[in-house]
Protein backbone atom coordinates (compact mmCIF):
# COMPACT_ATOMS: atom_id res chain seq x y z
CA UNK A 1 0.00 0.00 0.00
CA UNK A 2 1.26 3.55 -0.93
CA UNK A 3 2.12 5.77 1.99
CA UNK A 4 -0.28 8.36 1.43
CA UNK A 5 -2.92 5.94 1.73
CA UNK A 6 -1.94 4.17 4.50
CA UNK A 7 -1.88 7.43 6.48
CA UNK A 8 -5.32 8.29 5.11
CA UNK A 9 -6.70 5.30 6.77
CA UNK A 10 -4.74 6.10 10.32
CA UNK A 11 -6.13 9.43 10.12
CA UNK A 12 -9.77 7.95 9.68
CA UNK A 13 -8.99 5.06 12.44
CA UNK A 14 -7.80 7.92 14.96
CA UNK A 15 -10.63 9.88 14.62
CA UNK A 16 -13.49 6.77 15.29
CA UNK A 17 -11.89 7.04 18.52
CA UNK A 18 -13.01 10.62 18.94
CA UNK A 19 -16.20 9.11 19.36
CA UNK A 20 -17.84 5.84 19.83
CA UNK A 21 -17.30 2.46 17.19
CA UNK A 22 -17.50 -0.96 17.32
CA UNK A 23 -14.32 -3.23 15.82
CA UNK A 24 -15.08 -6.87 14.49
CA UNK A 25 -12.08 -8.70 14.88
CA UNK A 26 -11.60 -10.84 11.76
CA UNK A 27 -9.08 -13.98 11.38
CA UNK A 28 -9.07 -14.33 7.61
CA UNK A 29 -9.75 -12.56 3.93
CA UNK A 30 -13.66 -13.45 4.02
CA UNK A 31 -14.66 -12.51 7.65
CA UNK A 32 -12.75 -9.34 7.07
CA UNK A 33 -15.11 -8.42 3.70
CA UNK A 34 -17.93 -9.74 5.67
CA UNK A 35 -17.77 -7.16 8.56
CA UNK A 36 -16.71 -4.74 5.72
CA UNK A 37 -19.98 -5.26 3.51
CA UNK A 38 -22.09 -5.16 6.73
CA UNK A 39 -20.72 -1.46 7.17
CA UNK A 40 -18.27 -1.47 9.69
CA UNK A 41 -15.88 1.74 9.38
CA UNK A 42 -12.72 -0.57 10.65
CA UNK A 43 -11.75 -4.08 11.61
CA UNK A 44 -9.39 -5.97 13.80
CA UNK A 45 -7.82 -9.11 14.01
CA UNK A 46 -7.76 -12.00 16.40
CA UNK A 47 -5.13 -13.83 17.19
CA UNK A 48 -6.66 -16.35 18.31
CA UNK A 49 -8.59 -17.11 15.64
CA UNK A 50 -5.86 -16.78 12.99
CA UNK A 51 -4.10 -18.86 14.57
CA UNK A 52 -6.99 -21.89 14.97
CA UNK A 53 -8.02 -21.65 11.36
CA UNK A 54 -4.28 -22.43 10.72
CA UNK A 55 -4.42 -25.34 13.73
CA UNK A 56 -2.00 -23.61 15.81
CA UNK A 57 -3.03 -23.05 19.44
CA UNK A 58 -3.33 -19.34 20.13
CA UNK A 59 0.28 -17.91 20.70
CA UNK A 60 2.04 -20.54 19.10
CA UNK A 61 1.35 -19.46 15.52
CA UNK A 62 4.50 -18.62 13.40
CA UNK A 63 4.72 -15.17 12.85
CA UNK A 64 5.43 -15.57 9.15
CA UNK A 65 2.01 -17.12 8.63
CA UNK A 66 0.54 -14.06 11.08
CA UNK A 67 2.28 -11.44 8.35
CA UNK A 68 0.88 -13.14 5.39
CA UNK A 69 -2.75 -13.26 7.04
CA UNK A 70 -2.51 -9.79 7.47
CA UNK A 71 -1.68 -9.02 4.16
CA UNK A 72 -4.54 -11.03 2.48
CA UNK A 73 -6.72 -9.40 5.09
CA UNK A 74 -5.34 -5.49 4.33
CA UNK A 75 -5.50 -6.36 0.02
CA UNK A 76 -9.19 -7.64 0.58
CA UNK A 77 -10.96 -4.79 2.39
CA UNK A 78 -10.76 -1.16 2.14
CA UNK A 79 -11.49 -0.05 5.80
CA UNK A 80 -8.13 0.32 8.33
CA UNK A 81 -6.95 -2.86 9.58
CA UNK A 82 -5.49 -2.92 13.47
CA UNK A 83 -3.76 -6.00 14.16
CA UNK A 84 -3.57 -7.89 17.28
CA UNK A 85 0.30 -8.49 18.33
CA UNK A 86 -0.38 -10.60 21.01
CA UNK A 87 2.97 -9.98 23.72
CA UNK A 88 4.86 -8.24 20.31
CA UNK A 89 6.25 -11.54 18.63
CA UNK A 90 9.87 -10.67 19.66
CA UNK A 91 11.74 -11.56 23.00
CA UNK A 92 13.55 -7.87 22.98
CA UNK A 93 12.03 -4.77 22.36
CA UNK A 94 14.01 -4.08 19.19
CA UNK A 95 12.55 -8.25 18.31
CA UNK A 96 9.22 -6.43 19.01
CA UNK A 97 9.53 -3.40 17.21
CA UNK A 98 10.90 -5.16 14.16
CA UNK A 99 7.63 -7.70 13.75
CA UNK A 100 5.57 -4.22 13.98
CA UNK A 101 7.50 -2.98 11.04
CA UNK A 102 6.34 -5.90 8.79
CA UNK A 103 2.85 -5.33 9.98
CA UNK A 104 3.17 -1.83 9.60
CA UNK A 105 4.73 -2.67 5.98
CA UNK A 106 1.90 -5.18 5.44
CA UNK A 107 -0.36 -2.09 5.23
CA UNK A 108 -1.78 -2.39 8.44
CA UNK A 109 -3.03 1.30 10.24
CA UNK A 110 -2.26 -0.15 13.60
CA UNK A 111 -1.56 -2.43 16.86
CA UNK A 112 -2.95 -4.24 19.72
CA UNK A 113 0.31 -5.06 22.37
CA UNK A 114 -0.81 -7.38 25.68
CA UNK A 115 0.98 -6.89 28.71
CA UNK A 116 0.78 -10.74 29.78
CA UNK A 117 1.90 -13.86 28.19
CA UNK A 118 -1.39 -15.44 28.34
CA UNK A 119 -0.39 -17.69 30.82
CA UNK A 120 -3.31 -17.37 33.35
CA UNK A 121 -1.07 -18.41 36.08
CA UNK A 122 1.52 -15.91 35.85
CA UNK A 123 1.67 -12.38 36.64
CA UNK A 124 1.53 -9.64 34.62
CA UNK A 125 4.66 -8.59 33.11
CA UNK A 126 6.57 -5.87 35.07
CA UNK A 127 5.23 -1.91 33.85
CA UNK A 128 8.89 -0.71 33.03
CA UNK A 129 9.10 -4.04 30.95
CA UNK A 130 5.91 -3.20 29.06
CA UNK A 131 6.15 0.99 28.62
CA UNK A 132 9.99 0.13 27.30
CA UNK A 133 8.06 -2.06 24.54
CA UNK A 134 5.32 0.61 24.15
CA UNK A 135 7.69 3.13 23.90
CA UNK A 136 10.02 1.67 21.26
CA UNK A 137 7.33 1.11 18.86
CA UNK A 138 6.62 4.79 19.35
CA UNK A 139 9.82 5.62 18.11
CA UNK A 140 9.56 2.65 14.97
CA UNK A 141 6.30 4.66 13.87
CA UNK A 142 8.52 8.02 13.98
CA UNK A 143 11.24 6.38 12.20
CA UNK A 144 8.88 5.45 9.56
CA UNK A 145 7.19 8.53 9.60
CA UNK A 146 4.15 6.50 10.28
CA UNK A 147 2.31 7.41 13.28
CA UNK A 148 0.98 3.94 14.00
CA UNK A 149 -2.16 3.90 16.27
CA UNK A 150 -0.72 1.80 19.50
CA UNK A 151 -3.72 -0.23 21.31
CA UNK A 152 -1.93 -0.84 24.73
CA UNK A 153 -3.88 -4.11 26.36
CA UNK A 154 -4.02 -4.38 30.12
CA UNK A 155 -4.63 -8.19 31.41
CA UNK A 156 -5.12 -7.32 35.50
CA UNK A 157 -8.87 -8.50 34.50
CA UNK A 158 -7.80 -11.79 32.83
CA UNK A 159 -4.95 -13.02 34.82
CA UNK A 160 -6.11 -15.54 37.55
CA UNK A 161 -2.77 -14.98 39.66
CA UNK A 162 -4.54 -10.87 40.02
CA UNK A 163 -6.68 -10.83 43.08
CA UNK A 164 -9.88 -9.80 41.76
CA UNK A 165 -9.42 -6.52 44.43
CA UNK A 166 -6.73 -5.21 42.51
CA UNK A 167 -7.70 -5.44 39.04
CA UNK A 168 -9.28 -1.86 38.68
CA UNK A 169 -6.61 -0.36 40.53
CA UNK A 170 -4.02 -1.80 38.66
CA UNK A 171 -5.42 -1.30 35.54
CA UNK A 172 -5.64 2.11 35.57
CA UNK A 173 -2.01 2.76 36.87
CA UNK A 174 -1.20 -0.01 33.80
CA UNK A 175 -3.03 2.70 31.64
CA UNK A 176 -1.37 5.81 32.61
CA UNK A 177 2.14 4.20 32.53
CA UNK A 178 1.56 2.65 29.13
CA UNK A 179 -0.07 6.18 27.95
CA UNK A 180 3.04 7.74 29.27
CA UNK A 181 5.38 5.68 26.69
CA UNK A 182 3.09 6.42 24.12
CA UNK A 183 -0.25 4.79 23.54
CA UNK A 184 -3.26 5.74 22.21
CA UNK A 185 -5.97 3.90 23.23
CA UNK A 186 -5.95 1.59 26.30
CA UNK A 187 -7.42 -1.92 26.64
CA UNK A 188 -9.14 -3.68 28.94
CA UNK A 189 -10.56 -6.98 28.32
CA UNK A 190 -12.47 -8.85 30.88
CA UNK A 191 -13.23 -5.26 32.65
CA UNK A 192 -17.72 -5.52 33.21
CA UNK A 193 -18.93 -4.55 35.80
CA UNK A 194 -20.24 -0.60 35.35
CA UNK A 195 -18.83 1.17 37.71
CA UNK A 196 -15.50 -0.30 37.30
CA UNK A 197 -15.83 0.96 33.60
CA UNK A 198 -17.31 4.29 34.88
CA UNK A 199 -13.98 5.09 37.64
CA UNK A 200 -11.38 3.55 34.52
CA UNK A 201 -13.23 6.06 32.60
CA UNK A 202 -13.01 9.07 34.98
CA UNK A 203 -9.32 8.28 36.05
CA UNK A 204 -8.27 7.78 32.17
CA UNK A 205 -7.63 10.82 29.59
CA UNK A 206 -7.44 8.22 26.63
CA UNK A 207 -9.71 6.27 24.54
CA UNK A 208 -10.61 3.27 26.15
CA UNK A 209 -11.64 -0.31 24.04
CA UNK A 210 -13.52 -2.43 25.73
CA UNK A 211 -14.44 -6.21 24.79
CA UNK A 212 -18.19 -7.50 23.94
CA UNK A 213 -19.14 -10.56 25.14
CA UNK A 214 -21.38 -12.30 27.84
CA UNK A 215 -22.19 -10.42 30.72
CA UNK A 216 -21.13 -7.01 29.04
CA UNK A 217 -23.30 -4.01 28.84
CA UNK A 218 -25.17 -3.00 25.58
CA UNK A 219 -22.88 -1.41 22.69
CA UNK A 220 -25.62 1.75 23.68
CA UNK A 221 -24.72 1.78 27.26
CA UNK A 222 -21.06 1.62 27.27
CA UNK A 223 -20.93 4.42 24.32
CA UNK A 224 -23.01 6.34 27.48
CA UNK A 225 -20.05 4.96 29.60
CA UNK A 226 -17.65 7.04 27.53
CA UNK A 227 -16.36 4.15 26.29
CA UNK A 228 -15.04 4.69 22.72
CA UNK A 229 -14.41 1.41 20.97
CA UNK A 230 -15.84 -2.02 21.47
CA UNK A 231 -14.16 -5.14 19.95
CA UNK A 232 -15.39 -8.50 19.49
CA UNK A 233 -12.19 -10.70 19.58
CA UNK A 234 -12.49 -14.16 19.58
CA UNK A 235 -16.28 -14.17 19.27
CA UNK A 236 -17.12 -13.83 15.52
CA UNK A 237 -14.50 -16.94 15.11
CA UNK A 238 -15.97 -18.74 18.26
CA UNK A 239 -20.00 -18.39 16.74
CA UNK A 240 -18.86 -19.18 13.09
CA UNK A 241 -17.08 -22.64 14.65
CA UNK A 242 -20.23 -23.38 17.12
CA UNK A 243 -22.16 -23.18 14.05
CA UNK A 244 -20.38 -25.23 12.45
CA UNK A 245 -20.67 -27.68 14.82
CA UNK A 246 -24.36 -27.85 15.19
CA UNK A 247 -24.33 -28.27 11.53
CA UNK A 248 -22.64 -31.18 11.50
CA UNK A 249 -24.43 -32.56 14.59
CA UNK A 250 -27.69 -32.25 12.31
CA UNK A 251 -26.24 -33.95 9.13
CA UNK A 252 -24.69 -36.97 11.21
CA UNK A 253 -28.21 -37.24 13.50
CA UNK A 254 -30.48 -36.55 11.30
CA UNK A 255 -29.30 -36.65 7.95
CA UNK A 256 -30.83 -33.22 7.33
CA UNK A 257 -29.27 -30.27 5.88
CA UNK A 258 -30.71 -26.85 7.61
CA UNK A 259 -28.10 -25.26 8.70
CA UNK A 260 -26.31 -25.09 5.79
CA UNK A 261 -29.17 -24.33 3.68
CA UNK A 262 -31.12 -21.84 5.86
CA UNK A 263 -30.67 -18.20 4.83
CA UNK A 264 -27.24 -18.74 3.65
CA UNK A 265 -25.65 -16.96 0.86
CA UNK A 266 -25.49 -18.38 -2.64
CA UNK A 267 -22.03 -19.45 -4.38
CA UNK A 268 -22.73 -16.71 -7.00
CA UNK A 269 -23.05 -14.14 -4.13
CA UNK A 270 -19.82 -15.65 -2.86
CA UNK A 271 -17.51 -13.70 -5.72
CA UNK A 272 -19.80 -10.49 -5.29
CA UNK A 273 -17.62 -7.74 -4.29
CA UNK B 1 3.27 -38.54 6.90
CA UNK B 2 5.05 -41.41 6.08
CA UNK B 3 3.56 -43.53 3.31
CA UNK B 4 2.60 -46.63 5.72
CA UNK B 5 -0.17 -44.24 7.31
CA UNK B 6 -1.00 -42.80 4.39
CA UNK B 7 -1.93 -45.81 2.40
CA UNK B 8 -4.34 -47.01 5.66
CA UNK B 9 -6.24 -43.73 5.57
CA UNK B 10 -6.48 -44.28 1.67
CA UNK B 11 -8.18 -47.78 2.54
CA UNK B 12 -10.48 -46.43 4.89
CA UNK B 13 -11.75 -43.61 2.67
CA UNK B 14 -11.87 -46.61 0.21
CA UNK B 15 -13.75 -48.33 2.30
CA UNK B 16 -16.36 -45.41 3.40
CA UNK B 17 -17.46 -45.77 -0.68
CA UNK B 18 -18.79 -49.38 -0.21
CA UNK B 19 -21.38 -48.28 1.84
CA UNK B 20 -22.62 -44.77 2.22
CA UNK B 21 -21.02 -41.38 4.09
CA UNK B 22 -21.19 -37.99 4.15
CA UNK B 23 -18.20 -35.77 3.27
CA UNK B 24 -18.12 -32.23 4.54
CA UNK B 25 -15.83 -29.52 2.73
CA UNK B 26 -13.50 -28.06 4.71
CA UNK B 27 -11.82 -24.56 4.22
CA UNK B 28 -9.07 -24.15 6.88
CA UNK B 29 -7.68 -26.37 9.64
CA UNK B 30 -10.76 -25.00 12.36
CA UNK B 31 -13.38 -26.00 9.96
CA UNK B 32 -11.70 -29.41 9.52
CA UNK B 33 -10.85 -29.77 13.10
CA UNK B 34 -14.65 -28.91 13.86
CA UNK B 35 -15.52 -31.55 11.49
CA UNK B 36 -13.53 -34.09 12.89
CA UNK B 37 -14.89 -33.72 16.41
CA UNK B 38 -18.47 -33.89 14.56
CA UNK B 39 -17.82 -37.14 14.14
CA UNK B 40 -17.25 -37.48 10.14
CA UNK B 41 -14.96 -39.86 8.88
CA UNK B 42 -13.13 -38.21 6.38
CA UNK B 43 -13.07 -34.79 4.52
CA UNK B 44 -12.94 -33.03 1.78
CA UNK B 45 -11.64 -29.39 1.22
CA UNK B 46 -13.55 -26.42 -0.72
CA UNK B 47 -12.27 -24.81 -3.48
CA UNK B 48 -14.54 -21.62 -3.12
CA UNK B 49 -14.03 -21.73 0.53
CA UNK B 50 -10.14 -21.94 0.70
CA UNK B 51 -10.42 -19.19 -2.24
CA UNK B 52 -12.79 -17.04 -0.83
CA UNK B 53 -11.36 -17.26 2.68
CA UNK B 54 -7.72 -16.01 1.61
CA UNK B 55 -9.48 -13.29 -0.38
CA UNK B 56 -9.06 -14.46 -3.76
CA UNK B 57 -12.18 -15.29 -6.50
CA UNK B 58 -12.97 -19.26 -7.09
CA UNK B 59 -10.70 -20.30 -9.62
CA UNK B 60 -7.88 -17.83 -8.78
CA UNK B 61 -6.68 -19.37 -6.04
CA UNK B 62 -3.05 -19.36 -6.68
CA UNK B 63 -1.52 -23.33 -6.28
CA UNK B 64 0.56 -22.84 -3.37
CA UNK B 65 -1.28 -21.13 -1.04
CA UNK B 66 -3.92 -23.90 -1.55
CA UNK B 67 -1.43 -26.78 -1.51
CA UNK B 68 -0.01 -24.97 2.01
CA UNK B 69 -3.97 -24.80 3.32
CA UNK B 70 -3.88 -28.51 2.62
CA UNK B 71 -1.19 -29.47 4.53
CA UNK B 72 -2.15 -27.37 7.76
CA UNK B 73 -5.46 -29.44 7.30
CA UNK B 74 -3.89 -32.31 6.83
CA UNK B 75 -1.77 -31.77 9.95
CA UNK B 76 -4.88 -30.67 12.11
CA UNK B 77 -6.88 -33.67 11.40
CA UNK B 78 -6.66 -37.70 11.89
CA UNK B 79 -9.17 -38.41 9.15
CA UNK B 80 -8.22 -38.62 5.36
CA UNK B 81 -8.49 -35.59 3.20
CA UNK B 82 -9.64 -35.46 -0.12
CA UNK B 83 -8.52 -32.11 -1.98
CA UNK B 84 -10.84 -30.18 -4.51
CA UNK B 85 -8.03 -29.54 -7.15
CA UNK B 86 -10.71 -27.61 -9.26
CA UNK B 87 -9.96 -28.34 -13.29
CA UNK B 88 -6.61 -30.05 -12.04
CA UNK B 89 -4.16 -26.15 -11.74
CA UNK B 90 -2.13 -27.24 -14.76
CA UNK B 91 -2.26 -26.13 -18.50
CA UNK B 92 -1.61 -30.05 -19.48
CA UNK B 93 -1.57 -33.21 -17.88
CA UNK B 94 1.77 -33.31 -17.35
CA UNK B 95 1.53 -30.15 -15.28
CA UNK B 96 -2.10 -31.48 -13.82
CA UNK B 97 0.21 -34.77 -12.72
CA UNK B 98 2.63 -32.32 -10.69
CA UNK B 99 0.22 -30.76 -9.25
CA UNK B 100 -1.82 -33.86 -7.81
CA UNK B 101 2.17 -35.20 -6.83
CA UNK B 102 2.41 -31.88 -4.69
CA UNK B 103 -0.89 -32.63 -3.37
CA UNK B 104 -0.76 -36.41 -2.62
CA UNK B 105 2.88 -34.83 -0.88
CA UNK B 106 1.30 -32.65 1.18
CA UNK B 107 -0.82 -36.00 2.54
CA UNK B 108 -3.84 -36.12 1.01
CA UNK B 109 -6.05 -39.01 0.06
CA UNK B 110 -7.46 -38.15 -3.02
CA UNK B 111 -8.77 -35.82 -5.37
CA UNK B 112 -11.43 -34.07 -7.31
CA UNK B 113 -11.29 -33.25 -10.65
CA UNK B 114 -13.91 -31.22 -12.56
CA UNK B 115 -14.26 -31.31 -16.68
CA UNK B 116 -15.18 -27.90 -16.88
CA UNK B 117 -13.40 -24.35 -16.07
CA UNK B 118 -16.70 -23.07 -14.27
CA UNK B 119 -17.39 -20.39 -16.96
CA UNK B 120 -20.72 -21.39 -16.83
CA UNK B 121 -21.31 -20.53 -20.29
CA UNK B 122 -18.56 -22.11 -21.83
CA UNK B 123 -19.00 -26.29 -22.27
CA UNK B 124 -17.54 -29.26 -20.73
CA UNK B 125 -13.94 -30.11 -21.70
CA UNK B 126 -13.60 -32.51 -24.41
CA UNK B 127 -14.00 -36.37 -22.97
CA UNK B 128 -10.66 -37.54 -24.75
CA UNK B 129 -9.32 -34.43 -22.74
CA UNK B 130 -10.39 -35.09 -19.42
CA UNK B 131 -10.01 -38.82 -20.35
CA UNK B 132 -6.43 -38.08 -20.31
CA UNK B 133 -6.16 -36.31 -17.42
CA UNK B 134 -7.12 -38.78 -15.09
CA UNK B 135 -5.65 -41.77 -16.74
CA UNK B 136 -2.17 -39.26 -16.15
CA UNK B 137 -2.96 -39.20 -12.71
CA UNK B 138 -3.63 -42.62 -12.24
CA UNK B 139 -0.80 -43.08 -14.05
CA UNK B 140 1.10 -41.34 -11.05
CA UNK B 141 -0.50 -42.80 -8.60
CA UNK B 142 1.14 -46.13 -9.57
CA UNK B 143 4.62 -44.60 -10.45
CA UNK B 144 4.00 -43.39 -6.61
CA UNK B 145 2.58 -46.60 -5.54
CA UNK B 146 -0.03 -45.07 -3.98
CA UNK B 147 -3.27 -45.42 -5.88
CA UNK B 148 -4.74 -42.27 -4.87
CA UNK B 149 -8.76 -41.85 -4.69
CA UNK B 150 -9.75 -40.13 -7.85
CA UNK B 151 -13.41 -38.68 -8.05
CA UNK B 152 -14.29 -37.63 -11.56
CA UNK B 153 -16.34 -34.23 -11.33
CA UNK B 154 -19.07 -33.96 -13.89
CA UNK B 155 -20.40 -30.52 -14.77
CA UNK B 156 -23.10 -31.41 -17.11
CA UNK B 157 -26.15 -30.09 -14.65
CA UNK B 158 -24.04 -26.83 -13.71
CA UNK B 159 -23.14 -25.19 -17.26
CA UNK B 160 -25.75 -23.33 -18.79
CA UNK B 161 -24.75 -24.16 -22.43
CA UNK B 162 -25.85 -28.00 -21.82
CA UNK B 163 -29.74 -27.83 -23.15
CA UNK B 164 -31.53 -29.60 -19.78
CA UNK B 165 -32.51 -32.51 -21.90
CA UNK B 166 -28.84 -33.90 -22.55
CA UNK B 167 -27.60 -33.17 -18.82
CA UNK B 168 -28.32 -36.78 -17.59
CA UNK B 169 -27.09 -38.33 -20.90
CA UNK B 170 -24.29 -36.21 -20.87
CA UNK B 171 -23.23 -37.34 -17.44
CA UNK B 172 -23.44 -41.05 -17.69
CA UNK B 173 -21.24 -40.98 -21.09
CA UNK B 174 -18.86 -38.86 -19.23
CA UNK B 175 -19.53 -41.51 -16.19
CA UNK B 176 -18.58 -44.38 -18.34
CA UNK B 177 -15.25 -42.29 -19.88
CA UNK B 178 -13.99 -41.66 -16.73
CA UNK B 179 -14.50 -44.49 -14.83
CA UNK B 180 -12.78 -46.54 -18.01
CA UNK B 181 -10.09 -43.69 -17.34
CA UNK B 182 -9.10 -44.48 -14.04
CA UNK B 183 -11.71 -42.87 -11.92
CA UNK B 184 -12.80 -44.32 -8.61
CA UNK B 185 -16.00 -42.39 -8.08
CA UNK B 186 -18.26 -39.92 -10.17
CA UNK B 187 -19.74 -36.67 -9.02
CA UNK B 188 -22.69 -34.72 -10.43
CA UNK B 189 -22.88 -31.62 -8.60
CA UNK B 190 -26.66 -30.13 -9.49
CA UNK B 191 -28.49 -33.92 -9.92
CA UNK B 192 -31.54 -33.30 -8.51
CA UNK B 193 -34.19 -35.04 -9.35
CA UNK B 194 -35.19 -38.72 -8.16
CA UNK B 195 -35.35 -40.28 -11.20
CA UNK B 196 -32.45 -38.77 -12.51
CA UNK B 197 -30.44 -39.88 -9.51
CA UNK B 198 -31.95 -43.44 -10.01
CA UNK B 199 -31.19 -43.64 -13.86
CA UNK B 200 -27.44 -42.73 -13.39
CA UNK B 201 -27.11 -45.09 -10.68
CA UNK B 202 -28.80 -47.86 -12.58
CA UNK B 203 -25.94 -47.05 -15.61
CA UNK B 204 -22.95 -46.59 -13.32
CA UNK B 205 -21.24 -49.33 -11.26
CA UNK B 206 -18.89 -47.11 -9.66
CA UNK B 207 -19.71 -44.86 -6.80
CA UNK B 208 -21.63 -42.03 -6.76
CA UNK B 209 -21.02 -38.57 -5.07
CA UNK B 210 -23.69 -36.05 -5.00
CA UNK B 211 -23.88 -32.45 -3.74
CA UNK B 212 -25.79 -31.88 -0.76
CA UNK B 213 -27.94 -28.17 -0.74
CA UNK B 214 -31.79 -26.69 -1.34
CA UNK B 215 -34.03 -29.09 -2.86
CA UNK B 216 -31.43 -31.95 -2.41
CA UNK B 217 -33.13 -35.21 -1.29
CA UNK B 218 -32.29 -35.96 2.53
CA UNK B 219 -29.24 -37.86 3.60
CA UNK B 220 -31.39 -41.05 4.39
CA UNK B 221 -33.53 -40.98 0.71
CA UNK B 222 -30.32 -40.82 -1.26
CA UNK B 223 -28.81 -43.68 0.70
CA UNK B 224 -31.68 -45.26 -0.18
CA UNK B 225 -31.10 -44.61 -4.04
CA UNK B 226 -27.64 -46.39 -3.86
CA UNK B 227 -25.45 -43.32 -3.65
CA UNK B 228 -22.60 -43.62 -1.47
CA UNK B 229 -21.27 -40.14 -0.92
CA UNK B 230 -22.76 -37.05 -0.27
CA UNK B 231 -20.45 -33.47 0.06
CA UNK B 232 -21.53 -30.25 1.03
CA UNK B 233 -19.41 -28.11 -1.26
CA UNK B 234 -19.02 -24.47 -0.07
CA UNK B 235 -22.22 -25.27 1.91
CA UNK B 236 -20.78 -24.75 5.33
CA UNK B 237 -18.51 -21.60 4.04
CA UNK B 238 -21.10 -20.15 3.00
CA UNK B 239 -23.54 -20.49 6.12
CA UNK B 240 -20.34 -19.85 8.27
CA UNK B 241 -20.24 -16.19 6.16
CA UNK B 242 -24.21 -15.62 6.21
CA UNK B 243 -24.03 -16.02 10.21
CA UNK B 244 -21.02 -13.75 10.62
CA UNK B 245 -23.13 -10.75 8.23
CA UNK B 246 -26.18 -11.37 10.02
CA UNK B 247 -23.81 -11.13 13.47
CA UNK B 248 -22.47 -7.93 12.02
CA UNK B 249 -25.90 -6.62 11.30
CA UNK B 250 -27.18 -6.80 14.64
CA UNK B 251 -24.17 -5.58 16.28
CA UNK B 252 -24.33 -2.34 13.97
CA UNK B 253 -28.17 -1.81 13.69
CA UNK B 254 -28.95 -2.90 17.47
CA UNK B 255 -25.98 -2.49 19.30
CA UNK B 256 -26.59 -6.12 20.50
CA UNK B 257 -23.82 -9.16 20.52
CA UNK B 258 -27.19 -12.05 20.58
CA UNK B 259 -25.98 -13.63 17.23
CA UNK B 260 -21.80 -14.02 18.92
CA UNK B 261 -22.75 -15.10 22.50
CA UNK B 262 -26.00 -17.37 22.03
CA UNK B 263 -24.69 -21.28 22.09
CA UNK B 264 -21.07 -20.15 21.10
CA UNK B 265 -18.34 -22.23 22.63
CA UNK B 266 -15.32 -20.27 25.19
CA UNK B 267 -11.92 -18.99 24.05
CA UNK B 268 -10.73 -22.48 26.42
CA UNK B 269 -13.02 -24.58 24.28
CA UNK B 270 -10.71 -23.34 21.25
CA UNK B 271 -7.90 -25.56 22.82
CA UNK B 272 -9.67 -28.03 23.46
CA UNK B 273 -8.11 -31.56 21.56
Amino acid sequence: MDMTKQLEKLAVFKKLHSNFFILPNAWDAASAKTFEKCGFKAIGTTSAGIAVSHGYADRNMPFDRMLDTVRRIVQTVDIPVTVDMEDGYGQTPDEVAESVKQVIKAGATGINIEDSRMDRQAPLLDIPVQQKKIAVIRELGNAMAYPLFINARIDSYWIKSMPPARRLEEAIKRAHAYQEAGADCIFVPGIQDISDIQTLRHEISCPINVLAGPGMPSANELEALGIQRISTGSGPFRAALSLLHRMGQEILEKGTFEHMTSRVLSYDDLSEK
